[in-house]
């Protein structure tokens, strides 16, 4: 295990849905992969179980040895003991030792992380924030993750939470997030908020909102999407939430760029691949907002890797993270999803 | 300059009205100091010059060799090349390269910090954050500071400028800010902002604001202490503004501990200092707040180092910085302030 240049990573990316597993070289491209569907309801050992099958699968066709496996999970994840704490996508996924499983039953060192660090990494090795050490990645699907680095390392904090981006309060005891907290930056412009914040707007003004209501079937049935296609076709009140949605994003970026100082952020997820004028919408609010200084360099740019992302960052953190121990740490402390206190 | 244990260090805390200048040991001990006023309004070569001079007194007294000066800055101060940006209490400061301008005329290396990033480093090694690799300081004066350590090391972005907490978005589009933007923590919770607050619940209703008028003379001379002293004496607004001040600081520091996952979170500053409640007001609202696995093991106290942090910490710096460069670095990657792209 001495990461050097061509070994190979195996990147698992754990999400509610779908688990995408690839075997990743350290230029980032994927040489095997395996995607099988979550079977969320059927609980924590029969979605590892499957893990381990296409994950043995995989390890079995690489033709040199593989370093490790690093998995990014949609999440709170205990970076530092390598259990996965509690999850919004899988229900019952309650402090889960998923390190220690995977390890056991594959026989590689397996490191955990969030999928969207998980993203960062990948994003900042291969994709939109390359060659910058100071980067913060901001993931707008239904739900807001973040990533950040700082001084080219991951910034998770204690045990690996940090980088939260989307439960930084937006507007103090605001709108209630699905986190249980008020007025979080998801609740306004994650895709299950911009849905609610669409049916409120037709329930308040139905005459406006005829055009929403035609796309979606239904009042009830409007989602972010919905939203997306209206607002392409020119419908005002779409358009208008659009609007409203790249404003709000933009302010809760100014709390990014304030607290991090990063030099590039990266916007993707579903919901900016879905209105990708939201970027341009939000950099004009954070150019417009936060101080002079801090703008000077800062691109702001979407995510370039797209569905990939996760499988490759998991595999960068697993290959840093023996790099480090190849260079003779004692520690973790080299790894980014094992900081500690020091 | 090996920096060794008991090596002494240079600290100096340049601030709007005063300079504080100490020499520093390795435990956060001040062997001697010295303040003068800052003469703001007669620019910065006489501040610079001022600086200079009370420095080289300071270190002709020295017994043993001081291995560097620090210097914390209320406000951006570019911590790469040494320059300071902008700052609001010193007008007419725009990109003046202190650093190099103090090397120079005392003959010594010479780093740069904002102000609030030095007292962070003073509290993680001496203070309230002892012991913890993970902790953010947010410092509640007439305006709002941060500073950051995550995995032992300051968080300040590209350029030296991150852990701008008090200029985190708190209401998307909300109150004024004095940095231009709308809606930031500072906005709500510094002291100008608290004396605002008071003045236009006294001016929507003069009743209920009798007590606060009273204690300070008039309406337009309410300031932050006023509220704390009609707080203490049980008066219902002021009361009622303190709790509010509470809250609103509370969700600001939600985006904190979801930013970083800090282990510690350090309050301090005149007007926490004032108004101690402040503290745990606050601290109920992150418990309430903020996600269970963030709370596990976070701890808000109050900062314990008061008014000689800022030289202890600026000490620290150049202290970390000197060590790092005597570990046989070729760049300045082991300074917290010279992060750069990596």
């Amino acid at each position: 295990m001495t990461g050097s240049a061509g070994d190979l990573c195996l990147g698992i990316d754990l999400g509610g849905t779908k688990i995408a597993l690839a075997i990743v070289d350290d230029e980032g491209r994927v040489h095997a992969e395996r995607r099988v569907e979550t079977a969320a309801a059927a609980g924590a050992e029969t979605v590892i179980a499957a893990m381990v099958e296409a994950g043995r699968a995989l390890l079995a066709g690489a033709r040199v040895p593989v370093l490790g496996i690093g998995v990014g999970v949609a999440g709170q994840v205990d970076a530092v003991d390598g259990v996965v704490r509690s999850t919004p996508n899988l229900a019952g996924w309650h402090d889960v030792p998923l390190a220690a499983r995977l390890a056991d039953a594959l026989g590689l060192a397996t490191v955990l992380t969030n999928d969207v660090h998980a993203v960062a990494l990948a994003e900042q090795a291969h994709g939109a924030g390359r060659g910058s050490g100071h980067m913060a990645v901001v993931f707008v699907g239904t739900g807001v993750g973040g990533g950040v680095v700082s001084g080219g390392r991951l910034i998770d904090g204690a045990h690996g939470y940090g980088g939260e981006l989307g439960h930084m309060t937006l507007v103090a005891g605001g709108r209630p997030c699905t986190c249980g907290a008020r007025g979080c930056l998801e609740a306004y412009v994650g895709g299950w908020a911009i849905a609610l914040r669409a049916q409120e707007a037709v329930a308040r003004n139905p005459e406006a909102g005829r055009a929403l209501v035609r796309e979606a079937g239904t009042a009830e049935q409007i989602t972010a999407a919905t939203v997306d296609r209206a607002a392409e076709a020119g419908d005002p009140l779409a358009v208008e939430l659009a609007a409203e949605t790249g404003r709000l994003l933009g302010h809760g970026l100014v709390s990014v760029v304030h607290a991090f100082n990063p030099r590039r952020l990266v916007l993707g997820g579903g919901v900016i691949e879905g209105m990708p004028a939201l970027v341009s919408m939000a950099a004009d609010v954070v150019r417009d907002q936060a101080m002079a200084v801090f703008l000077e360099d800062l691109e702001i740019v979407p995510a370039e890797l797209g569905r990939e992302a996760g499988v490759v960052g998991a595999a960068c953190l697993v290959r840093r993270w023996a790099r480090g121990r190849a260079r003779g740490g004692t520690t973790m402390a080299e790894s980014p999803a094992t900081s500690s206190e020091e």
